[in-house]
């Protein structure tokens, strides 16, 4: 059985993990065979945002670790204690959470910093020779983890796939329901809600995403 | 196609609504060909917890609307915009939030409250004989929804079990792959998280749920 990390960036599509996407990534490892804990960064969210408005709250701060151990039920561990050595692949959920709270694309665009200790684990994952899958956004940070060339799909939005490929990237576009895959680099990618207008639309494409990340662990 | 209100209490299961719950109730109506929208109460909520030690957050207050927006996407409205005459259905997962922003059962107990705009709304589905499909904890508030002798589960907890039957419910045991149905009440419940150890187990019990509920719309 594979044993997967799921790093999850808060809860909540505007300022952390997209709730479906890391459900449907549970759901799908569980399905699949695969065993999995979830880790999160312990540190301030960039943003609380109101998801009924989607307008910033001002004055508020929310803690990364402490909102996404809402979806996991509290059953989550700080990033720092993340030893690639006792996973077989790593699962990155979407949302803006990852490109707020993993990197800063979401303010930064193409001139991105990936946040040092989420980058240190990912690539321990890549140089351990050990697959990863990233899902919707989380893909622009494909070829700041395993290198220029690496291929990696959100979709097919213009702007983001030319921010990946100014980052070094190769774009591919994908549509919902399924992954694609860099064999070499053993990066999978899926665009969940960079393009799903369903629930069920997410889920073909993270579980394709899974099973693509599993048969390469 | 059926098309069924969902309310969420929340968002995260000590304070809110469980998320799986949710997400996994928004997936199989999609699955099985439902539309539905989402609905929430737009107060206070009882509690904020922090999720990762269990305790209370002091002087800190959350929205049920706001915070219910974050498994919705957005995409919800308050629970004073549900008009009964637009839904074939109910469904209510579960989490905390059904027990502590719906009702007061997580502090009453069997001398429990069901809050005035809730249960007016879910007894407006009963009275105008549409299914209500009820996840978790929820079930406890089925007899004052559909009245004394209606046949619910939350699973097998004996203490909760008792309670249900001191409100004038009648309990049965339930597995967590499957639900209960009452037929002449037109009330269905499935244990979830009351039982679940895994995702998947909650899947199947909600897909259950979620089918016995369209077969009476």
């Amino acid at each position: 059985m594979a044993n997967v990390a799921v790093i999850l960036a808060g809860c909540g599509v505007y300022d952390g993990a997209e709730i479906n996407e890391a459900v449907l990534t549970l759901l799908s490892l569980e399905q699949q065979g695969a065993s999995y804990q979830c880790f999160a960064p312990d540190r301030e969210q960039l943003h609380v945002i109101n998801h009924l408005t989607g307008e910033v709250v001002e004055g508020v701060t929310r803690n990364v670790l402490v909102e996404a151990a809402r979806i996991a039920r509290g059953n989550i561990k700080p990033l720092t204690e993340l030893n690639v050595t006792d996973y077989d692949a790593l699962v990155v959920p979407g949302g803006f959470g990852a490109a707020k709270n993993l990197c800063d694309f979401a303010v930064e665009g193409a001139q991105m910093s990936v946040q040092e200790d989420f980058l240190a684990v990912a690539r321990g994952f890549h140089q351990a020779d050990k697959p990863i899958g990233l899902i919707c956004i989380a893909p622009v940070m494909a070829a700041a983890i395993c290198g220029a060339g690496t291929e990696c799909t959100i979709g097919n939005d213009a702007d983001t796939a030319a921010a990946i490929a100014a980052m070094g990237g190769v774009h591919l576009d994908c549509p919902v329901t399924e992954a694609r895959v860099d064999a070499a680099k053993k990066m999978v990618t899926t665009p969940a809600y960079m393009l799903a207008g369903q629930v069920s639309e997410a889920y073909a494409g993270i579980a394709d995403c899974v099973k693509e990340v599993l048969a390469l662990a």
